[in-house]
């Protein structure tokens, strides 16, 4: 977890591979606020935590859906990451299963509301909802 | 908790008595997701938990707006079930009763959110709110 | 929402009905730490919120459950709240009720926490589990 | 905690300070729910707790932007008392680093949610954010 | 969704892969209290949620773990899916990754309450903490 | 926010202001997990994050302490910030009036909560509490 350039770049990578042009995005906009503060995101968050070896990219995004989902008032973090599991190799009948099964844990209106953003993120991204691509009951 | 036609229709009954038309419309929803996601609704949280003979709609209604304020992050759902308690016969005075004693224990923060959504709640259902029928301080 | 000598008492009362000598243990209590904190509870939890005509004293205990189970980390408020409830007229099936329901809304693990509260309080009061009354399964 | 007129007063005088005319537009809002509404805002949560003398009105604006960042779920309270904590004598700088603090005890999306309404408050106000008046990195 | 005895009994034979015995104690503990109880568990939550075809036990158990650290409330529930995602073959190194990752986006305290139950855990199956195996720092 | 020498020790030393020999403590408890893991805590919480210029310590343990009650579910942590507040100059008065404020934002129970840790704290200090210097009521 030594924050230096290599961290930096390190956790750089991750949010590109997350959604293309986050890192510098995510950076130009915390830096308005604070000269260190694009470090919270890069070195720490993504640079030393996630960037860990002990689990692939997909899961990682997996536990960090089902940790949004739960917490339940962080809706643009929550639509960024089910995004950014979509482009890490998560399908989206396994994004919808973990939304489903936070029914469980997190209680029903959670799950709605994720159902919510799941929606809106398959169709930001031009993807059919996977019920319409059979046929209805 | 047999979940057979028996209990699907219990539930969609439920989910209508509470607003009309509510059981085809969520059923709708959800089956564009997935064909069993509609049952997670109608079977388990309708059919089988709200059905339960131990407490009548009304009391339950107002229990799940107790929690809807509680958790605080499940907007659309707390005015569902707002329109909900006054359709199966809460009245509006009993039901800004709850919200009040909310500040109590959720704190004044998830209170002043709540009569929010009963603002909105009543003005949707066309309902004068309780302070101006009488004269104002 | 005066808070003289009239809502003090009045405040006492409902803590009293609650659960016998609640009042003045909860003063006490409460005195050794600041001699204004005593009202806090008194004056303004109970005498001027739960003290409203709007709704009655079961009512008020059977929502504050719902918010409490919801809450999931105030177990001494919700075992005397509980009890508060038995004593103030909801049965021990109706209490069960509100835990069971509270699976849907605030997840099944606050639901399993809400049920080991509720063993412990019916434990304490001396009665027998409802399901233990009839044949179990 | 004697709730008279001087409490009222001293309550409304608390408001006033944290934003001009305050006091009267949340009691004219609150008054058309419930005429003894307003004093649960005035009486209770003002005049007679934030009117305690133990803590100076900054520091209990400090908290109280700590304690909304991390329920997450109270936006427009949250913005409230970023503004009111601003007008007491919080800095722009100090203000920012509670919400970065956030990030460690409540987590980055909390914090990242807190730093969406701090720029909306800075613009709001027509200030410049603490990391536009230096070099950006 | 369909709830009969082939959704009871595959929920049973998830909740036995989860930990031996697993079914049979919880649908004991549950029927003491009401006798369509234990459905609430074996049919909803396992036979109908998790036992879905969309994911495997790893993964559900994983993001299961991840909700239950957020929720930060249900400590039992915790170390109970902690020890199942052991079963089921989530790596004592995984687990911890897990846990790690929440510091991110549920806070520290809530990271630090889940490494003390992953303490717990390892401890109560007789498993050597990870970083014990290597020299320490 | 560069972690390297300078950093990790500006932590252990925040912490060790904090609480002597916590530092030590920590890190050893931590590296027990993983080697890695202690640096979360000494770089990142302490040392980039609470070791920033904006705010001094004694503020920076009072919104800690607020938010810790706030989240309501990690006791241990409240209790070591409520010590360490009182050792960096925050008076046993003033803890006592930020526990207090959060009955209005974070609830009643959750103060309650607050109020129970700050006992403990206050004894295991070896502290009279503030209303048994004066007379009781």
């Amino acid at each position: 977890m030594i924050s230096n350039l290599e961290t930096t770049q390190k956790g750089m990578q991750i949010m590109d591979a997350l959604e293309e042009g986050l890192a510098k995005r995510v950076c130009n906009r915390l830096s308005e606020l604070d000269s260190d503060l694009p470090r919270l995101i890069t070195d720490y968050a993504f640079g030393s935590v996630v960037a860990r070896p002990g689990l692939d990219l997909k899961v990682r995004e997996m536990i960090t859906v089902a940790s949004l989902i739960t917490l339940g008032n962080a809706t643009p973090q929550l639509e960024l990451h089910m995004k950014a599991a979509l482009n890490v190799g998560v399908t989206p009948e396994e994004l919808l299963e973990i939304v489903i099964q936070m029914a469980v844990y997190a209680g029903v209106p959670a799950c709605m509301n994720g159902l919510a953003s799941y929606r809106k993120v398959m169709n930001d991204k031009g993807l059919t909802l996977p019920g319409l691509k059979q046929e209805a009951i």
